[in-house]
């Protein structure tokens, strides 16, 4: 039977979602407890490879397994197994061609940038704490170049076989003191986010222009482009299906 | 210079208030940056001695020094010495008299229980988690019967030479999916509140009658009362002058 479940897990305290030996991954300890569930090992695949420090308040994920468990009961026994920092909301019996990634029509992201003086002791594991000014017009501007189909190439850690993607949203917003970047997009290049982010950081302190984005996609270098931003401040919201 | 300073922390990682020779503390951290600034050792006094992992909103403390920062320079600095899991809210200076405990009128704590069939990986480490049935009912009643002057030997961690104090506000609300546990008092004996909540959570279990309350001031035996409810749902939220 094809399960698919969702999670939410704080990453702060994990190498990331993809199982590495000897370092504490969230596909790990999923694995690790499936595995005493199924009384077999087997393999969990997620809808993204989230970084190391990287959330998420909705990842989904699926595996192949015989199960005698009720998919509430599994749910269940999975959270019992796991460490709390990683929480399995739901958990479904999905059709034979259901693929976590593969049938994802996209992926919905959120960046948190803690625009005040001054962070709470209580927030600073989840925002990028800036203290300093940002001109949000601009930056709104340039949100808005990222909405295309195009080569992310300039917006990836490395040269990618397949580098297209297609970005369906690209928007700031605020909330109190934070500035939230959202993007979706039918997939996304690896620090794809975090680079963009560090980009429209780079148009908000009035170091480069907005226009320096569609250099950026003419240029296809990875070099090119601005810092990446700090893991920590990006969350996983939602993949669609 | 008699200076006052408001903290906040996140009291997870640190082994409580109380400086302890080789581990983390609150007050450890403080004094090792005001030695830096002030060019030498100095002892920084808090309104609460808080245990290890409970947490704090606005923790009052005050130091004696001679420096020639500003407030605002000072808590600046502050800030840029200490780790990101405490934040100096506020600096001023103090008159001559001031002492942060002694001159404390009250200071209000609160408990959060969250009282869900499931916690989000992103409050785990700042509430109890209970997902089992509680009648807050009876547990509101029982809240009520802690406002009094009296001995609260039964509600402390040991036998204490001066264990009479004034409790002025004790009352569960609720926010969501959480049960808010809040309660004032002229000053606290060590583990008292935990153990209140404790007493509180055997309430609503229906394991005990409100009434257990009053037997318990009758008893003054740390023994008679119930067990002590985790330090990481604590947080001390304000200390009045």
């Amino acid at each position: 039977m094809n399960y698919k479940i969702v999670l939410a897990y704080d990453g702060t305290d994990f190498f990331g979602w993809q199982r590495q030996p000897g370092r504490r991954t969230v596909q790990g300890v999923l694995e690790e407890a499936l595995a005493k569930i199924s009384g077999a090992p087997l393999a969990v695949i997620g809808a993204g490879r989230t970084d190391a420090g990287v959330h998420a308040l909705a990842q989904a994920a699926g595996f192949k397994a015989d199960l005698r468990l009720s998919t509430e009961e599994l749910r269940q026994a999975l959270n019992a197994l796991i460490p709390d920092d990683v929480r399995v909301i739901s958990a479904a019996k999905a059709g034979p061609g259901f693929h976590p990634r593969r049938s994802a029509l996209s992926k919905i992201y959120r960046y948190r940038i803690y625009h005040a003086r001054d962070v709470s002791p209580f927030v600073m594991r989840y925002v990028l704490y800036w203290p300093y000014p940002l001109d949000l017009k601009r930056m709104r501007a340039a949100a808005r170049l990222f909405i295309r189909e195009g080569d992310f190439t300039s917006f990836s850690s490395n040269r990618e076989l397949h580098p297209v993607r297609r970005v369906l949203r690209s928007e700031l917003t605020t909330r109190g003191p934070e500035i939230l970047y959202t993007v979706e997009a039918n997939g996304f290049l690896r620090y794809m986010v975090r680079a963009m982010v560090g980009t429209l950081l780079e148009i908000g302190r009035g170091r480069v222009s907005p226009e320096r984005v569609e250099e950026l996609f003419q240029g296809k270098k990875r070099t090119l482009a601005s810092p990446t931003a700090p893991a920590k401040g990006l969350c996983l919201v939602k993949v669609k299906y």
